[in-house]
């Protein structure tokens, strides 16, 4: 597997663009369109909120039915907590790609990312479809990456060739989020683009079983969006034949597919809204690998894990306190905690660590704190970020 | 019923202290104690964390025997994470006051507040039992209040008097925290005095339903500690015939301490690390009172909306997606919120209300957020403060 160029552009036969419709009052881009050339097949997963944004519910009907040819996708608004209206809208925003694009309406997928609460502007949606159409280029996918964009600072793409039996297939994807980021089930929103041949079922299982290794073991916040999204998309066009499930090539495709989504997932934690460390927890040695995530999820969401990350401090006090209250079941004596290789905890105990060792961990960029609680066999990895000055403001100032 | 002075020394037969035992390198009181002049009935609530301190160990085991006389509290370290050395610290800090007081050790609670995993110095310690000892006082209970206290800025304590059908009794209390909160099952810690004479099993069950609709109604951050206790001591000093579950009586005496503890656990959000705001989450028309919580709670530690409260921004996009995700069952078409008096949500969509409003109403220092999510009957009131850049600098320089 070779990392390659082009990101969602990065398989044969798609096109994408990125155009500024003046959704953000900045002026930068803010309208996405990713279209394969062909029909392809569809899967998606998304969030799990009662309060489920209009276009979500628009996609899923989208995804279930399997078969899609175009993504669009709108920042700066998130057609969220916009009742009837926003249901009519994202329709609405389907049926202008549908003539623009010449697909029928039921494969058109739509997405907002941005402010809840606020109907979408109908007429500069309208000029984002047609601007978005013709800037259609098989070199648009950092354009694409560049218009979903919302607090993100870096735009987010990665794709990579994927030698099988019989020839190579390509998966490429873009990402976006860096705040109101909990996942659980679904995630932020993530398009991927694959020419490999799979048909709808089995690709729907298998992004489900990637998403819960990527976008599902990273937290920002502990806040869980209204709009979260990860569609993927395969047309075929590597001109194989259809990976069937049980053989070779579809687990080594597999692989690689998590290989893309946990690079992205990275990424988006890198890009945690005033993150200045990347934090990688890993549990081991829990009952099941429920209670592990359980415990990676606690010590990741923690504010004072997080704050105690940022400020530099060893303080695994707040780690063992947070796997303590996180609901599962381990005997704190068998509790140890290494920060990178530098064993704090042993046994429940201190251990006669340097000060100066742990302090010299903490100032790095990046951490990987191992929790051990016992001789289970249930493990976890999950990714975060610590919490700084700027997650505050970033957050008291965004809607004024 | 009436408030008044003193403290955990306002009910009769109480005396206590607060001394500086050089704990706390800043040499402020670190050391306080609380004793009944006659043994007393105790009961406690405590941390559900799994890695729970030595002390509350200890402490949880003379609540069980329902009986105790004194309540020993050192600030500054936290006797936690600190293994065989720990238990056996905790234990020999109680036959330390055992002697120095002239009572059962098996009838001595101490609690410990303060950094994780670091041993106690029990030559201070020792020297903080003499000093404490030495300095009781019926006058003590302001003393003992700023003795326990760590990150908190003010020192808390409240006492009413309560007329019952024989007479008056008084409850007293005093309680610390301002970080590390978010109660469950248990809490911070605060100590209850009061004069009147109640049996230990109807004492323990209505400490657990009063707890229940104070110190577990509210969050400063999302982490629970290895700490948390509530112990309540009752000598019936007051000398009237024992409260009997059932009576009048009783139930205006519980009415009471459920005022005492709302009115501490208030003192302890109002104080919370970095707070600038005190915000009010009544949550109405849920499917149940557990549904109610878990939308009351869920919008009371979204780190975003605790940003926004301190950004001064009406987002409710932000509390909608909070109630969405909290797990509760609800028909996001009929969820309202209203900012004080001010709908900016009805039945799903945001209302005409005018910004300028909403602007004002979020300047204020007390903000009561009301949440209703259809016409059952169930119902909760929490209460949290806002996410300031001071909770960040706490936090990131607590133990440096």
């Amino acid at each position: 597997m070779n990392e390659i160029n082009g990101g969602i552009c990065a398989p044969r036969g798609y096109k994408a663009s990125g155009v500024a419709a003046q959704l953000k009052k900045s002026g930068k881009k803010d309208c996405a369109l990713v279209v394969s050339t062909v029909p392809a097949t569809v899967a998606g997963t998304f969030t799990t909120n009662l309060v489920k944004a209009a276009p979500v519910q628009w996609t899923e009907g989208v995804c279930i039915r399997g078969a899609a040819q175009a993504v669009f996708i709108n920042s700066g608004n998130a057609n969220a907590c916009t009742g009837q209206q926003g249901i009519e809208d994202a329709q609405a925003t389907a049926e202008l790609l549908c003539h623009g694009l010449n697909v029928p309406i039921t494969e058109v997928c739509v997405l907002s990312t941005g402010v809840i609460g606020v109907p979408l502007p109908m007429d500069k949606i309208k000029n984002g479809v047609t601007l978005s159409i013709e800037a259609l280029s098989e070199n648009g996918g950092e354009d694409a990456a560049t218009a979903i964009m919302t607090t993100d600072t870096v735009k987010k793409e990665f794709a990579v060739e994927v030698p099988l039996s019989q020839g190579s297939v390509r998966i490429g994807a873009t990402c976006k989020g860096s705040g109101m980021i909990n996942p659980n089930m679904a995630t932020m929103i993530s398009v991927i683009t694959t020419d490999a041949k799979i048909e709808h079922a089995p690709m729907q299982e298998m992004l489900l079983r990637v998403v819960n290794q990527s976008y599902n073991r990273l937290c920002i916040d502990n806040d869980m969006s209204t709009n979260d999204a990860v569609v993927m998309m395969a047309n075929g066009q590597a001109e194989l034949d259809t990976l069937l499930p049980g053989t070779d090539d579809f687990v080594a495709f597999e692989k690689a597919l998590v290989a893309v989504c946990q690079h992205t997932a990275k990424l988006l934690v890198k890009d945690g809204e005033g993150a200045t460390k990347f934090i990688t927890i890993n549990v081991q040695g829990a009952k099941s690998d429920e209670d592990a995530l359980k415990i990676a999820r606690s010590v990741a969401t923690s504010q004072l894990c997080k704050t105690a990350f940022f400020g530099e401090d060893a303080n695994w006090g707040r780690i063992g306190a947070a796997a303590g209250y996180s609901g599962a079941d381990f005997d704190p004596r068998h509790l140890s905690i290494c920060l990178d290789n530098l064993e704090v905890v042993h046994e429940g105990l201190p251990t006669r660590y340097q000060e100066a060792d742990a302090a010299a961990i903490m100032k790095q960029t990046d951490i990987t704190v191992k929790i051990s609680v016992g001789d289970g066999l249930g493990k976890c990895t999950f990714w975060t970020c610590d919490m700084s000055y700027d997650y505050v403001k970033i957050n008291a100032d965004y809607r004024s």
